[in-house]
């Protein structure tokens, strides 16, 4: 299946949530068989020899993904939520939006100095909630971490706060914002 | 692995979310790579040779093993959100909480007349969610639906629209509610 293919099964649904958003709908290339198949085996090829230990899947699409490549690499699957959402013992990071802000957590001991740590989640658009997840996942002091998304929207400009020297892995690049 | 070794691995919060409830907290089960995998291998050999074609997992905790055996069963993943989460049309399901309702959505489009069905949660207390997303889906009148569950609380009353005749597979049962 080429990426094209892959592309074509994006839809693409207009003022969602608000007006002026093409929002990008990833759950027509997740009801797809054959596309839930491509991704996962392009990522796990990417990631199949990096010795990831833990993926950390954000809350809620991201779980998706995340859950099977945690499978697939013998990993453990590990999830970034929203405030309140997880039972035990957490460690949080807030980060700002356009107005306010928003925070989200993992479990205590969800992630050991020993992990090599796969962020992942369903597409990349200003990186606020990505960088905020990387930073989270910091606070464990893991070997190393790497980053992916289904989809990157190219022409969205980055939060300040989204880290540069991020290894990041994008599947899809749409050249909207 | 043993059902003990599973059932070590729940991990039980007390008072969450509300006072005198015994949370059974799934999270520490996902983030062990081997408990993931025999949880993964236990549905996939109840579930290869019933010919399903789309998983339907339960937000949020359900995309986990949904997604998974979405993947490995060759079927595709959908998600069923509450009001409002999902961008494209939907068709919903309204159902009854202890105090008000709370209603659950699946894309329009997203399962067929000749989808063979599964849905997945990762618990079964009362059923209540349980039973609103089987209604759900047999709107969509699908030629077959199955659910499972990861754990099942058997001690726990099952709401009155609980369907007496489902086809549900849970792997482990906990005698408390």
């Amino acid at each position: 299946m080429t990426t094209e293919e892959l592309l074509a099964n994006v839809r693409v649904i207009e003022d969602f949530p608000i007006k002026g958003i093409h929002f990008q709908d990833v759950t027509t290339l997740f009801a797809n068989p054959e596309c839930l198949k491509e991704i996962t085996n392009r990522f796990v090829n990417i990631y199949k020899d990096k010795g990831i230990t833990k993926v950390v899947g954000l809350e809620a699409r991201g779980f998706v993904l995340g859950a099977i490549l945690a499978e697939k690499l013998g990993a453990g699957f590990v999830p970034a939520r929203k405030k309140g959402k997880l039972p035990g013992d957490t460690i949080s990071e807030a980060y700002n939006l356009e107005y306010g802000f928003d925070t989200i957590e993992i479990h205590v001991g969800a992630i050991t100095p020993d992990d090599v740590v796969l962020v992942h989640d369903d597409l990349l658009a200003t990186g606020g909630t990505l960088a905020a997840a990387v930073h989270l996942v910091e606070k464990f002091n893991p070997k190393k971490i790497y980053t992916s998304t289904i989809i990157d929207l190219t022409a969205c400009p980055r939060k300040a706060s989204f880290p540069k020297d991020l290894e990041i892995e994008s599947l899809l690049k749409i050249d909207v914002a």
